[in-house]
């Protein structure tokens, strides 16, 4: 049996955490995740206004980065049954929680 | 003249948010430089000592990633006039300042 020492747990606590921390690097980088979070939170929340706030994205390009944020859980679709379908999208309460966390990268990154 | 807009300006107060938190991300993004970054700040802060502490990195990405994060001003090296000569890395302000946002990020991709 190996010996757990403080230094191990210690060692498994870090590597945990970075690990962590790299996937939710991975999770939202990119060019437009951060900014499809922020419109979809002030309520430009439809793949028609997404695609005129986010000027030079293309549909493809705005599908795919919707579907992943879905995936992670950041987001959920809203479907609205009218002629023609409606679908909004909105923050899961993790995608609500990163929100902080983004205004506080972006002041971090101003700093000198 | 344009007008400017309470809405013009809210679009660029927003468009400047989102290019910050984007630079940020760009700025730690990648499998190793948040890594990096805690391990100096738990004074595991010279060359040798961090390519053993992160299994698996190569010098030269290793050196690179030192290069980039100093010139990103996250961190410092100290000349230590030793016979070898020795370098110290440490974390600047605005490497330190990252810290807690790290912290938030690791704790935040944990959730459900």
């Amino acid at each position: 049996m190996i010996k757990e020492t403080s230094s191990n747990a210690l060692n498994k606590a870090f590597l945990l955490k970075s690990c962590r921390i790299n996937t939710a690097l991975d999770t939202i980088s990119g060019r437009w995740k951060a900014l499809i979070l922020i419109h979809i939170s002030e309520e430009t929340n439809r793949f028609s206004l997404l695609k005129s706030a986010l000027g030079g994205i293309s549909d493809q390009t705005l599908g795919k980065c919707l579907k992943e944020l879905e995936r992670d859980g950041l987001l959920w679709k809203e479907i609205i049954a009218e002629v023609p379908v409606r679908v909004d999208y909105h923050l899961s309460e993790k995608g609500k929680a990163l929100l902080p966390i983004l205004v506080s990268l972006s002041e971090w990154s101003d700093m000198k």
